[in-house]
């Protein structure tokens, strides 16, 4: 692999990358300190977020003009850069065919992360990614880390989660059942069909879920807030996890506020439950993104008076750059085997059989495939031309424009992006010498992340953008709200104890999870 | 009038209202300085709206606990203070007696405010404090300034009030006819009946529009977006005034830009009427409210990096503070006669007969009322009534723990809010020595206002938070928004040049506006 040429990166990124790279001493002494910690923390979160111009955005997909309608009208994605339609492009064939993996090898596997990390990475952005089928420049979203895969995305579909305290003799529960002593989400369809039970009417069907999908596989449906919480045995763990956190914690909330009802121990776990994801998001999430020394900290207060606190609006580009097909391996490994990973998909056979935290742990133990060209799996590559084909739809500017909004120089070379002599032939095959040609969607990855990264630089700072100014401007994080009043002395003391996944594992699986492997990192 | 004991007022509240009505050539000297103005606007804008913890609210009324339902539906009202019930209230009946006009002089007059005040008051709140009759913790309100009395409150309203160019063969009009060489809009109920015509049938009935009316008055009612925009003949002069202004600028950037379609012109004019009408709220209305010798300006950058721009959300408080009746005196003088101010109510006949110049001549010419007790005009007692049952229903705390929310000190006499003896009689009469137990609603009324203000202290405190955190909150009004690409530059220049209300009626009434006076201020 050739050395990329770094001339086009700019002197201040290039410096802010040294320094935050470098002197791991100093900023592991930073990272002790409650403080200078926070304050540091603040600074970089805001240098992040300020890297582009705030929300409002100036439009929406809905018209190439401002409106009282795209400004209020959500059903539109938001957008970063006004449609810019670039014309004569390749045939959008061609351009996937940069994403196909070289089947010789199996792809390229990542040297820091786990399929856990793919998998959160799933579940999470499932929660507010949501393209709409029918008109691709529209969404479904709530815009909001509201935890819908759990809890639906709206308040019919919640109810239908939920016991009346009436039925369950237990207040503030979602439904569930135990299966070999373990507790997971009762089962969304009638046996030996698609349909879903009447007490689930209003619950989302499963994305892809077809007529004649095996009836084996379709009786683990769970019955989840969440139209893509079952995409994977591991992202139906996932959400498993969450459910079993949330009964918990209502348990202990209708012990120690018996005066309470029903819905106020189901909101104030709600309440809990959405921190504490963020917390995860940021603390455990986002530092194994970050090849950042400094960890930083899911601190409330970085966003309380700052000018980018502004209403949530996800992006048409943010919907795409979080494509992160290639984190996929072809295979899973199990019990010694290896199945191919299509063949996992909507089923949660294995989940069952195998239990909650041996699912996430065998997540753990399998590394996730390197984010990048020439790396998305067979059954993928459909995937990934939907997503060319929604940045030309979408009229996206190109992969320099987005460089030059998010403060980085326009590239002038193709071994500005990588040093990678195969990404770099691909690029001159497809797009020929002119480098403005290049698409946002595929300059993303074609670009060759930093050695601790595990993404690429315009997607790590477009993802810093969009996710520090979208999560901590959750309303449960702000001035008035972020109290014992809101969470209770017990949930706030849950979430102040939790750093990441395996601490809530720990607290819901039989045993604990002190022996499991529970990790994003391939090593901790 | 005995004086009022002022020792509660709060030294840093007395001292800046000495300041900021005293040094009359100093402020006068600021009011023409253009950047140091806009400084100080900012100064003194801020500091208005941190009398008290900026939005997200902690409550609404949904519930007296914070849940991801009561922070994201705004159905329920916001609420500055949590629900206090307070005990041992008096019957309603008899605090409803202190908002009774002394008939035999038929009401206070103001000495500043005119009846367009009044009514532009009521026009324009109407457009986002909007009850639901169903249940009274409850709205309908887009929580935004979006000209919704004109537009209507969505877009399947808005779209019947539009022409489509195909039929007008003109683009971006709303509908109307002319009358006597005037333009207004078209009628909304089929002649002879309350039935609305086919082409308007998602608009708004007429709030309380019975059966049983005069057929006469009922073919006079408009067909508008907002359903109290016809409510007085002087609130559909002012909607049919911002009606001409629409068509009227439509007409100009129909002309400077012919490629643009009929959607294209709707839209941009809309952004340039909504921005018009901010402005005249601000730089008219506001600064006829305030006692104050410096101007407030529409500056959009005033909010642009403050910590308040957070999204709207009407408080419950905010909705019963501007219940301003006593502002509306019992008679009209038309014609050296005098008319019922009950009989004006819904019938648009003597809007027609004036025109839209005379009306607001004549609403100029009339006195307001003065905002307080004891000045309701009979017909409108059921509504103080009503308002002071939506107090408890709110379960609102009391008087003083909102004066003490709003950085007031709590009064600990009843010579302290006002010098009236027959305010503190009354007061006593009802709430016997107890201060603590003075409502919400009944203290801001009671109140006496400063000599140079319309409204009493409070009142004009929490208007200024609630208008300023949620006017120049508007998107239209944000960094990346405010420019000649949403409003272009013919927009931007209308905007610039339009100071108030008589501007805007001197471009829309045959002949000009220069011999009329239109004014919120008795005298210019």
């Amino acid at each position: 692999m050739a050395k990329r040429d770094t001339s086009r990166d700019g002197f201040s990124n290039k410096l802010e990358t040294f320094v935050l790279t470098h002197f791991r001493p100093l900023w592991m002494w930073l990272n002790r300190s409650k403080r200078l910690g926070d304050w540091v923390n603040g600074k970089i979160i805001d240098r992040a977020v300020k890297k582009t111009k705030c929300r409002p955005f100036q439009f929406s997909t809905l018209s190439p003009y401002t409106s009282w309608h795209s400004l209020t009208d959500r059903s539109w994605s938001g957008r970063h850069l006004p449609p810019k339609s670039q014309t004569g492009l390749p045939p959008v064939a061609d351009v996937t065919k940069l994403f196909q993996r070289k089947p010789d090898i199996g792809g390229t596997l990542s040297k820091k992360s786990t399929l856990l990390f793919a998998s959160f990475a799933q579940w999470f952005t499932d929660s507010f990614l949501m393209t709409a089928d029918q008109n691709r420049r529209k969404n479904y979203s709530n815009h909001q880390i509201d935890l819908n895969p759990l809890y639906g995305l709206n308040r019919d579909v919640t109810l239908q989660l939920r016991y009346r305290s009436e039925e369950a003799g237990r207040k503030g529960r979602l439904k569930s059942e135990l299966i070999g002593g373990e507790e997971y989400a009762l089962r969304l369809l009638m046996p030996g069909s698609v349909d879903r039970k009447p007490e689930f009417s209003l619950l989302p069907l499963p994305l892809r879920l077809n007529a004649d999908w095996p009836s084996g596989k379709s009786e683990t449906v769970f019955a989840f807030g969440g139209d893509r919480a079952n995409a994977t045995p591991v992202t139906a763990a996932l959400n498993t996890l969450f459910l079993r956190e949330h009964n918990r914690i209502a348990g202990i909330l209708e012990k120690n506020h018996p005066s309470w009802d029903d819905d106020r121990v189901f909101e104030t776990t709600r309440n809990v439950l959405i921190v504490l994801l963020i917390k995860i998001v940021i603390e455990e999430y986002i530092n194994h993104i970050s090849p950042y020394w400094f960890r930083l900290r899911a601190n409330p207060r970085a966003a309380w008076n700052t000018s980018w606190n502004k209403p949530n609006w996800i992006a048409a580009e943010f919907n795409l750059l979080y494509r992160w097909h290639g984190l996929i391996p072809d295979t899973l490994a199990w019990d010694g085997k290896k199945i191919p990973i299509d063949q996992t998909f909507l089923d949660n056979g294995l989940l069952l059989k195998a239990g909650l935290g041996q699912m996430l742990q065998n997540a753990s133990r399998q590394e996730a495939g390197k984010l990048g060209l020439f790396n998305s799996t067979p059954s993928l590559l459909t995937v990934e031309r939907d997503s060319i084909q929604q940045g030309r739809d979408n009229e996206l500017a190109s992969y320099n424009d987005y460089r030059e909004a998010m403060a980085y120089p326009r590239a002038t070379r193709f071994e500005q992006i990588s040093g990678d002599p195969d990404v770099v032939a691909g690029l001159r095959r497809v797009y020929g010498d002119d480098i403005e040609k290049v698409e946002f969607f595929v300059g993303l990855f074609a670009e060759e992340a930093h050695p601790r990264a595990v993404v690429p630089s315009l997607i790590g700072r477009m993802v810093a953008i969009d996710a520090f100014s979208q999560a901590l401007t959750n309303p449960l994080l702000s001035e008035r709200i972020f109290n014992e009043e809101t969470f209770t002395a017990e949930g706030m003391a849950i979430i102040a104890e939790t750093k990441g996944l395996k601490d809530v594992v720990d607290r819901n699986v039989p045993g604990g999870a002190g022996n499991l492997f529970i990790s994003m990192n391939q090593q901790i």
